[in-house]
């Protein structure tokens, strides 16, 4: 059974990443949340990134801001697929660093990243790639992408 | 066996993405490349977004530049993971637009955004996504990290 | 008699929205407003894009925010003039991902892009792409902008 | 019939501003070209802007670079839909002023914006505008766009 | 005598220009104050910029926001030195549209261009241009200076 | 009579630099050429700065790149008006550094900024300044503006 | 023994800058505070950074917003490591005026940039030059990153 | 004996980080170059940072650019000093991403971050590291802003 791993650099980033959480759980997929810094913690981040393919995790989130290196840092450790989220974080300068300090990462070493404060869309991009070989999740994912239009059509009406 | 769809909205997007296609050919992955313009084939847009995940893809590559719709709109069609490349095209504004139009996706409708112009890391990726089933792939993904760890010592051992 | 559409990709576009319709009908233009989102409803805004010509629109008001992509979208769909209002949404980054992605089309497909939150201005030119060749409705044009420098004379008197 | 104004603040961004003078000569639109310069030539400005609906305008392309004012003051004088568009001129920074000065008209005075250097969607548009009350222009434009899709689905099969 | 003319797009600038009276009120110069809209009065920004040299003004201190047109029209129609105050009004983009769109003026015609808000700083500047050639408002300026450096040493003994 | 001082920075300023030179030589008014470096020649900044009004000069234009301090120290340290070049010299990020470290003086201490390398811009409002009191310079002024207007519609006639 | 000079342009800094003041007192390192504005007291500016050395300052902490000259223009005058910190003050326009202006120092004249309002940053900086040569000091700073490092951890054990 | 190392996180950042190997051996400072890449090489990347101190290091230099992880993750691993080089690098975003990952680092662990592509300025502030505690250093300092001073001014009388 996959298991995804959600990390953060800060306990203050929780708010933000708490929609990734909640959104896998939504899904029915096993999650597990950990505080990793990569500044703070280098040790910890080491051991998380190199063993998280060993640990059963098929995807990790990981969220930061400002000079936001955890997101690149554990997919320059790992082989799996890793979602950074962009935090627009209180010392980042209006979320343009958290973006592109892990966007930007070098040819060999890719952060699949979503929009600043986008936890959501990375949770719903975890399952989208558990979901590309299991198709009970595709099939969520397909509800869920209905339930948003009925969603839009129902506000639509009440206008 | 795993597909991966290539697309790009104009032609003049293939030297970019060349390289996502070249890595995924490296890792013996099946691609299917075609051109699809969310501005100018937006039919062959739907017939591909609404059909990618019933004709076999497992994950989608779209590159786009400037106002560039084609990622978010593969996503808002298909429930695959859809990776998204910004190509700095002639007609963008340093690659800002470019970026932004494909990043900054609303909740509930994620791409999985690589660097601008960071076609071989959307490959990679694309090859993550399958290597998080497949350990076949995964394998061949460690090698390949082994392998810039190599090149990087021997750099460093010319200077 | 002309029509007016005006769509929103989200009810929290509304109150930013709410000027285009304000003005429109203190024109006495007709309008008809929708929610239509680019990435939730993509078959309503292909039926939306494709037919709205025939059901008697002139022109095309569309506004959102993020990586907004329904004004082009719809401009790829339709032959009328599509107004872009890039709206300053919550998950924006201060507004620069909805300017340009509404700004920056490709050739051949323009989106008539209005300021930041401009919905008043999206209605104004609306009516003066109308009054393209109703002189009654730019008769109101040329009244609307003589009322516009009696207020600011008479502000000038309040010094 | 209607005709269309093409002005531009110096000679000097005609290589630009041309792309909108062809596409409507394509479309066997009227089109009439002028220098005005809002900073060189202020009364010209006025002359231009006051009398163009009465000369027979239907719409004004204006295309201007660095501090743009010709199409905002142009849409102060004249009651026609100004479509403007930013010249990436030798003296702006990367274009940002020249898109900013035009884009963020105040409420009430629109200048419909399109992308840096698009003066051939400057065309489109005031096609579109005429096309919005005259089914033959309408017509052409539904051909030119089904043009675009043939020439896109023709570079795809070259893959 | 010389005389210095204070001129705002809209009457809501007026909290951010009252700097540049009231410091040049502290200097004991002549000030006229007056609402011109660049894109709303344009006859009237007309006659201000004709004779503005004519009426006895030395200097004219012109703020606005957003599309910031006044400024350039003002220093497109007169002799006289223009000062440009970019005011950070509701509709601008964290004020760069207000910036570049008063600072980023063509070659031949010049505004000179103080800080985001910096009204004040405009002010001092119209004063040290009367002070160039005269001696009294040099005197006065070299006071003003004088003063600012004990305000400083007074706050540094407070520390 | 007036006398100008241009002070640069670097002598790899002087290409850009000169346009202000020339333009005031044009104009007949005396103009001072010196190297001034705010980071390599503090003292030198000292004495030129303390100095210049009683050396004679009624305006300093100083041109400087990057974190550009020099326009801004002479405005501290001189009661004359400064008007600021902000150059774009090799070291720069697109001339941002430039513009913002010229332009956003804080409170109290105004540098007159022009537009990114427009030093003939600073070399017009210098003489401009000038002209505020000297109808002489202020007559030439009149005719440069009209000399402009003439080779715009000299060019128009081009078209 | 060790002395930090922490100035600042403004004592409107100084709830920024106590942050290094604090850090810096809890490493035991003496510190002397200061206000020092370069725009408003350059005399004091020059003596301070003329004299930084022989006072018997090892390291100077300089911050301000805006135009900020005061680091650059410390470490012209001194020979000393000086550190800047850039502080989003009330006239910068979001920071990156008071970035730009610290940072883009040109050949031959460091600053050491810490992040926008980063002064505690500054100070553990500072005491790291102390550190360098002081193994006291560097052993109080290999454990405060061991501090650093329980606190995250604790902070992953509340979840 | 001081000595430091410059590291850089590709063999591509040699040219730029050529210039503080060259500053530094003209200060008679030992250098020891090394590649060490954040993302390819990240076990080199532990050793390095967690024996810096200990292997007689008092500075250590490092240059990256894009998402530019290398300089912030050794100040992570180690209690160094730790100067930032923001490389302008092909992958780059006109430079901001080096910069602001390299900048914007949380509080606890400081970057002492130069201009972009500012190499030489790493070395000057290195050597001003060891100056602060070396009277020798110091001296040479004091010395090679002198010769700054020398150079600008003969640049002035060529003039």
């Amino acid at each position: 059974m996959s298991k995804i791993g959600v990390i953060m650099g800060s306990k203050s980033d929780l708010p933000v990443m708490q929609d990734a959480i909640d959104i896998l759980k939504g899904f029915d997929i096993e999650v597990e949340v950990d505080i990793v810094s990569a500044h703070r913690t280098p040790e910890k981040l080491f051991d998380y990134g190199k063993n998280a393919h060993s640990r059963g995790f098929s995807v990790i989130i990981a969220g930061a801001g400002g000079a936001a290196h955890l997101p690149g840092m554990i997919a320059s450790l790992s082989p799996l697929p890793v979602i950074g989220v962009p935090v627009k974080s209180s010392n980042s300068i209006d979320g343009w660093d958290s973006v592109l300090s892990i966007l930007q990462m070098p040819g060999g070493v890719p952060v699949a990243t979503v929009a600043l404060n986008g936890a959501k869309n990375a949770g719903i991009l975890a399952a989208q790639i558990i979901g590309a070989h299991d198709t009970c999740v595709l099939d969520k994912i397909i509800a869920y992408k209905e339930g948003l239009k009925i969603k839009v059509n129902e506000s639509a009406k009440d206008l």
